[in-house]
């Protein structure tokens, strides 16, 4: 899809989404739209405070979650991030889909874990390119988002919610 | 592609990117992949400095780019990240591709911008639907970002450098 065509895609979109400047999009249906939008997601944005007060973002792949209100990392416990995370738990998670106009932002924070039962239950196969040592690898790390507040929106319609 | 699938992909270029443990990615070519990338992407990520220490991200399309210094946007004036951006400039541009596994983050300042050459300049068809009102919308406004530093990903790879 050129960026043209995606650019239109979102103004019809847009369009759909209201009837007569009213918005269409019932505030019961967001929490349901919500996990929807994150299981078709395999990759979410996850944002961390850097240095000098400047956020940072990185692409992750999404292992678990639980709802929208826990979504489980994994990441090398040497990354930068786990630094930042050890520092400043404040964090973001985005999910998005270019295609259909859609976004979720979850805002909470990150517990960085090293016991072995987390490990075990990341670990997937195929990890061991990450992580050499397999489930006991030191240089394994899990992350464990807690969502407290999220926003979602669809084409022009946003709304934000407590979770 | 499943998220499996996407798992595997991700497995087989990070194998490809290393050569008995040594990184195979030439540092000259990091600058021309971080510009193929950007210009490969019709959306990027936003990530600016929230309420209470929070970071916050937003996808946003991609208007304008020169090079990996400046990326533009337009937004609504009205918008919460506006006024994030006017009480803190820091932020953070983030590309990526899902399915190459390569993510480029540009760490910078945002300019909030509402003269009338910068709202010209990004004006595109279809953006009447965001902004009613036509290019003098007080409703319409411009974001420069300009990078001061950058990250570049691909494969197991990354490497930062002054922008």
């Amino acid at each position: 899809m050129t960026h043209e065509k995606s650019f239109e895609n979102a103004i019809e979109l847009a369009k759909s989404m209201t009837s007569g400047g009213k918005p269409v999009l019932a505030a019961d249906a967001i929490l349901k739209k919500s996990c929807e939008l994150i299981d078709s997601c395999g990759i979410a944005m996850l944002a961390s405070n850097g240095n000098n007060g400047y956020p940072n973002v990185k692409a992750m792949m999404k292992v678990e979650t639980e709802g929208i209100k826990t979504i489980w990392f994994s990441t090398n416990t040497s990354s930068k991030r786990v630094v930042q995370l050890r520092k400043d738990p404040k964090a973001c998670v985005y999910f998005h889909n270019e295609k259909c106009f859609k976004g979720l932002m979850l805002v909470g924070e990150i517990e960085v874990l090293s016991d072995l039962e987390s490990k075990k239950r990341l670990w997937r196969e195929g990890c061991e390119v990450y992580y050499p040592l397999g489930v006991d690898d030191p240089d394994y790390t899990v992350l464990k988002f807690t969502s407290k507040w999220a926003n979602y929106y669809e084409g022009l319609q946003n709304i934000s919610f407590d979770v």
